[in-house]
């Protein structure tokens, strides 16, 4: 048990400052992210239409770009929010969801790959797909290990100069040199509808208050406090209905010292990695 | 305490009649506020294309019309679904989300006010940017405070010849010459996406069954009755995931006497208004 | 009580199998239909964009199309989707939402119709229309009584070459020479939003692992473990909010046995049906 740790102190600077998290996601778990960011202190927004999306990402402390129901409109959308984030220095996510077999998110995230997302999220199919290995998975499942995976999340994040973060039984951080596994967590989240998107806002809320912490520990962070909270909601045995309703008031009620208390992150060595 | 009010004798007309609510709102919001429609006891239904919204408009008993997330194709079907609305008698409500800053809906926002709505419902930012006074929010959220902006309120009320509500601590509800404060809610339902929202639907569903009470009280009346159902469902100290559940719960539950009850309406003066 | 029964056969199998079940559904539903898919056990996508709708159709183990908030994309997509299902044998169900009145959905679904899908579920009103016969309803409300319809709705699935499916008080399922009458449920089903949408998922997920079991019997077979479940769920008299999270969680720990226990199928006679 530590006293104090990132992701306590980056749950603390949430809470003081609410950023606003600007979330172009897919139309089946708007509601949710919503209320995730809400839970845990930051202010959501969602606005994905041309001709406003890039301006309000320019005032948004953080971003998420979700390609699960990627429509012309929100395409357009997505190019020009990431376009309004980069000029404003707004730091910004890309969840690549369900990409390698359906041609057009794939495009779409190969594009928005390039330019310069500040981490990218997805489960071990996914982000395999965006290496370029990789067939993706079975629809938003992955169908990939994560340890069969390293090589190619190390390499993705040397090659984009970003932080990849692989979704799984246990989570993978790496900014292409270091690797963060994070053990918090619990089943039920992919039980649940937007599990794994609405984590996408979360850790762009955590790198949009991460002062002198370093991209990767704030995106572990996210990681940590998200399962911290998971496992608090699933305790007791619960089933997914209640379990979404609980995570939503664990997310709320969760302390920095609860965080410190419970948080399994561990460093773990890149063998053979050119630095 | 008294033995009736018009926020209680509607709550009952409204389970008596159910009336049929057309609410085209943004995509973050639509489950919640159908199921906020159907607690109460109305039958909501949301046909957001271009063909289809007009002559939805005419037979629906109220309508709502949300700028949250205005794709082009719902910009088209807003301005017909109120075409239909106006042509067939049918009131509505104007719920101008996030205006300010963000072009697209600002002046989409503007059109609409000019055609007639029955209410105008929003945060102190986005109606005092209707108003023509102020830069709009932060994202959904009120920079403004209501006491700040009565002056504009009023005359926006005025202008239009419509009802408008400004949610906050206290709801502030003025038809331009008279003013109605609504003390009931509770912080929560900033913490749950869509409670603003939702609450858009619910005015509506007030006013179309209204009857002979104002649409000035029978707007006070949607705000009352949606704000003492909040005031349960946070009862011992709940999360927000919580919160919600209990929020439909309530609105199912509740009965006219516990409005008159628990309601806490107050009606003030308008200095200086030219009448 | 039953030691087995396809219902309960057929709960078993989609534990084991985990279908793939592609929903193109309204924007109002979507997260609940998510959800009540990975309760039961399936994996839910949904892949409403052109050009990527169609490959997906081909690889799901069953789909659904539901026409409540139907967009020019999404309109599109329909097509291509039962295009790519038909051409890989992939079963796909189909809810014609609220036709009757509304042009643009009561031109698609005629179509749709006409392309073969293995069931249609929907309201007395809806499928009467599809039929042919009546007005359709009020909004997504059936004003029509099944009984009133059985002459219709034998007729349609015959003429289609489909099973039809009609909610209600008690459900109908007919192929056109058979009839079954699904009498589990509860009535808090038409108090939460996407209680008959989501339904429509559940019967694409029964129809992907049917086996040897006619699709009429898992078509009845669907309606009966939703309909258990709903039961559980309402059991000790809860609102609406903790009824549909309850739901969740019944769809989730219900066993077969518990179908077998709680089953209410019953065959009837057709009368003056030409076979």
């Amino acid at each position: 048990m530590m006293t104090s740790s990132p992701a306590a102190e980056l749950l603390a600077e949430i809470r003081k400052q609410g950023p606003l998290v600007h979330s172009i996601t897919n139309n089946v778990v708007t509601i949710f992210t919503a209320n995730v960011l809400l839970a845990i202190g930051a202010a959501p927004a969602m606005v994905d239409i041309v001709g406003e999306s890039g301006m309000f990402a320019q005032v948004a402390n953080g971003m998420l770009i979700n390609l699960g129901t990627p429509t012309p409109e929100q395409r357009e959308a997505s190019i020009e929010a990431v376009n309004g984030a980069n000029e404003a220095g707004t730091p910004w996510v890309l969840d690549p969801v369900a990409i390698g077999a359906l041609p057009i998110r794939t495009e779409l995230a190969k594009k928005l790959a390039d330019m310069k997302p500040t981490a990218i999220r997805g489960n071990a199919s996914e982000i395999r797909a965006l290496a370029g290995a990789g067939a993706g998975g079975r629809g938003v499942d992955s169908t990939d290990a994560i340890d069969d995976g390293v090589e190619e999340f190390t390499r993705l994040a040397r090659e984009k100069d970003t932080v990849v973060a692989v979704s799984g039984p246990e989570d993978f951080i790496t900014d292409g040199t270091r690797i963060l596994r994070v053990k918090n967590g619990d089943v039920l989240l992919t039980k649940v509808t937007g599990g794994g998107c609405a984590l996408g806002s979360i850790i762009a809320a955590f790198i949009a208050v991460r002062g002198e912490v370093s991209i990767l520990e704030a995106v572990a962070s996210a990681h940590v406090v998200y399962g911290v909270a998971a496992e608090r909601a699933a305790a007791g045995g619960v089933g997914p209905g209640t379990f979404a309703v609980k995570l939503l008031d664990a997310l709320y009620e969760i302390r920095p010292a609860d965080i410190t208390e419970n948080e399994r992150v561990y460093e773990e060595t890149i063998a053979g990695v050119a630095k």
